[in-house]
């Protein structure tokens, strides 16, 4: 994903600053990963709260507004991402997406969960045995439509 | 994916009996998503589990043993998948890897969540304004070694 | 597209008895390109819907079933379709893809069309230059959920 | 699709004065679609619409002439789109690209709809359930020729 | 390109007739290659063509009605031709794509030749340094729509 | 295909001077389209064409040389290309390809038409129906030797 | 390379009859490369060297037919061959295609190596450092035709 | 293939000293298309080798160093080369690779032939039907290693 | 990787006699990667060690001459894998491979480490903190020859 | 692999100075492969490490902290390397990944070896018939995980 202009400087002054996604999760009243996707232009967020984000950051209220656009979204570099941490949700989509399949239209019916009406939080759950990496992922049930 | 034989005659017992995922998770003690897995072939059980499954959808048992043998995972047909529940899992991590990779480096440093010692869970969260669904994937971190 | 056996058989029906998929809208009560779709198990009727179409095409009613369970859907075999009337739509894409998306998220916001809470009607617009095919893509706008 | 220079300046300048596509329809007496397509550089205006557009978006007539060259067309940057409303018009072409040529050769014979005398329309439904996006294409029939 | 089986049985029928192409242009009073696209399932004749190809070769007329289907078109194997002769039309279009563009638009405006109210002729040219192959093709140009 | 910066200049000033391909056929004594190809480095002219080519367009001298070099040919940006005219090349390659194979092995034996040993030429062909493009290919057949 | 049935038939049977591509050359008085060729159903054979090779192999001489008819050409199985002996000439190509380029243009103009009117030889060159494989290539060259 | 700019400095000095790669041959005393390869950074030459070279296009000798160091080869831009040159090498490859591979293995036994240890030399073969190109091929033949 | 029938064979006896391919490894006197590597088709054995390895596995000697016969080697079927352990292989070339490069150009010079004369183990290293695979790959060096 | 700016600066100081990998691992006490890593931003350092390897490098110690930063890994620019070394291990997994996977899963049962909990070294095996490289690879063996 070639970084836009917009994200190289939001990411520059979070470094700078020392300021977490946490803190600006804080500071937002939103979640930080959604944080995290406004500032890698993947969603867009209202005036106020792109103010709230460029101001915790340090930067002009006047790169406030470009964070408001709809993005071009997606798009990372390879079609099949190389970098580990991000391919292994392709992973994930590859070895368990026909029994996550299975699983949800035997519940539901035939539909889908929406990656738009979505949520997606991460947690850090402490486990002596070695820390674990909690991803919730929580979207609506869409059914098909029939006409 | 192209089902195995195995899958296919393990589905079309499923279907004739109308046992259920859920049904499933009672008799085997396993949850419901990983029981599927293993029908798709995409787990492995061992023969106790195995023969659980095969018995509850009124098989003979000698199509245990198949079933604990590591299978060869994975394999989608089209690289990118076509099918729109399971795109929308490649279309998650197109859009919000990034920022996810952002988040999860920021909480525990440089590494990955783990795929394999990992568990995966689908929920039905009932909603007047639609049902939800929620998946939790919750994997060790595993940080990078240095040598 | 690998027309599944099931497609074949209806397919094969639909042909000998020379009923059109007018003729089924009528008998169905469900417009016809959507009967198209749950004939080339793209999309996935009830037990009532099912047996009016294997019934008029003259099947058994047995052969019902299979039309209720969801398909694995899409997966047409080159990944961008060589059939001339079926690239039109994927050249559209191509074409027309960024002006539709500035134009909706114009009027809508962020967020997309639902390609599943969702209708697709074909006419025949006559037309003494040449008959004109109007296709009509009706979906709900799906907003971005922050959180 | 990596926007043209030409694209990013008529953008900024729409941006900047705050005019829609909806304001442009009524200056230039076309569709706005067709107007965002100019703007996109994959349709070609005369220099009378050209003009129009540019004075419209307060930028010199000197730069309505390039928007009258006939421009190379398509080209998003992933083979296949990533933007999730994108996206959505290739996922209906693998999931409804079947059963529309069966519908359309069964109206029409064999033949294509022409993505060239062709036209695209976007309307907002409004519905209390939420708002519809409504996609109108009109393309004339076109034959195979024989000879 | 995987030939159907009726490619098949008309290609081996034609074989063992020792008829060629030629000899099937004067029967049925269509060109040549025409005729071939048609046995290949690239065009649809009706019922009356149809009729004179398969009892040229000597078939039953049963087979005649298959071939009067609008087939799935396209489809060669590899997506970029491995066969030398018809690499070569490809190659032509990445050499020579660019500048029959600009001579088009030039001649014509903005627009496309059709490849659907078109017609295709292969000729031998008879040369003392080496008869060469001519490969006449006519569309009709087709002129963007505005809207 | 990215305009190499001495196709953008050609093309710059050939615009600005407003002069024809047609104009460039009757200073150059050659084909249009081989010296559309020549501008748009798909052909090498020798210096005497190229100097013509470069004086009719108001350029120095100095700018032929830069014609005279085998140029690196091919590489439109995608494989398959998306804009709409060049792309009906390759639709009519995937369509008629194998029908072409026949005819001309028919006519010639086991051999290619060469794209080497090749012209090509575009015509306007008037037609009160809608004037065609008339694109003929010519190349010398070469028989594969054995050895 | 998805080997066709005819080629595997000739292939068991020289493997049962024990002979080598080279008795194959002195038996038919061609170069055991173009018999591999023909074998493999890459090249064609008149009926005279066909029947040669079907009858040193003890097969019936209906078998020589099939080997006299053009074949579709290519079309090893993955675009980027993965047998480490095939992959070492895509290989070559790739390190030393731009090399090769300028070498030819230099000594010929421009042009291309005929893989046409071509010959490919492999000869066992003793060595004490360990025997090596000499592979000749000899094609014409074909200058561009300008026109 | 981008070349770099080292590649770009060294063919610009070439062109302009009007040397052709058979002076540098007699200069140097390699083989003028090895001498090519370490020009386009596929090869390193060692800095006497390096020398030699960059002295006898009348370049700086600090220009030397940088074609000693191994280079990152391979990498013509599109995965199957569109250079109708560099192509035929493909084609070599896709329509003979499987005879090829037969001779050998029949030759040597289970192996490869080395493109590491390894020659490759062009020359022109006069001939009054047209000049012909021989390419030699010479490759250390390596048998599988067991263990 | 389409198992062949061969491989399905030796697979299942394997199985049903319950050999390891460390009890092989004793058996054959070769290492049980290499042993593993003939059974997959990977690489050929010489006819005693084919036959004592068939021998072992219970099967008749008629199976051994198969196993000498240099395969076609390769062809994982998806060009990425997707089975996360041999996935695991791939990501380490991406995330690796650069760095490997330098190391070992620094090490050697220009050259490759062979993946023909080149043994390959595999060993469980015990680990109070869980059990570790050692990989060791030992391939000659061969140093780029110049000519 | 489009090396960023900071390797390049590092390489080039690297290549300034003449101090080689094998230096590097002195002065910072880990494995020299390991560093080459952390310079081609594959994997991050902590600033003690980041700091000795700048300053070994002769750079300004402000150029450690973008060193300890998670990098965006893999992307090797064409999805097959190209380069003759890099790809040798593409090969490896294509041609004995199976076999590994076989062998690894009799070993340990189903999961995977870690390529993040995972050391790689590099050495020189002196050989009088030819040096040879040494890759050995530890990771820790993942078993997947059942819930």
């Amino acid at each position: 994903m070639a970084r836009s202009k917009i994200t190289e400087k939001l990411l520059a002054a979070k470094q700078a600053k020392g300021i977490t996604f946490e803190d600006l999760e804080k500071i937002v009243g939103r979640d930080e990963t959604w944080i995290a996707s406004v500032i890698y232009r993947q969603a867009s967020a209202d005036l106020e709260e792109a103010t709230k984000i460029v101001t915790a950051l340090g930067l002009s209220e006047s790169m406030a507004e470009p964070l408001t656009i709809p993005p071009l979204k997606g798009s990372l570099e390879p079609t099949i991402p190389t970098d580990p941490l991000i391919y292994r949700f392709y992973e994930i989509m590859q070895v368990y997406g026909m029994p996550l399949k299975a699983v949800i239209h035997e519940k539901f019916g035939d539909g889908i969960m929406s990656a738009i009406d979505f949520t997606l939080e991460v947690e850090k759950v402490e486990d002596p045995k070695g820390d674990r990496v909690q991803v919730s992922m929580c979207g609506k049930f869409l059914p098909y439509k029939k006409w």
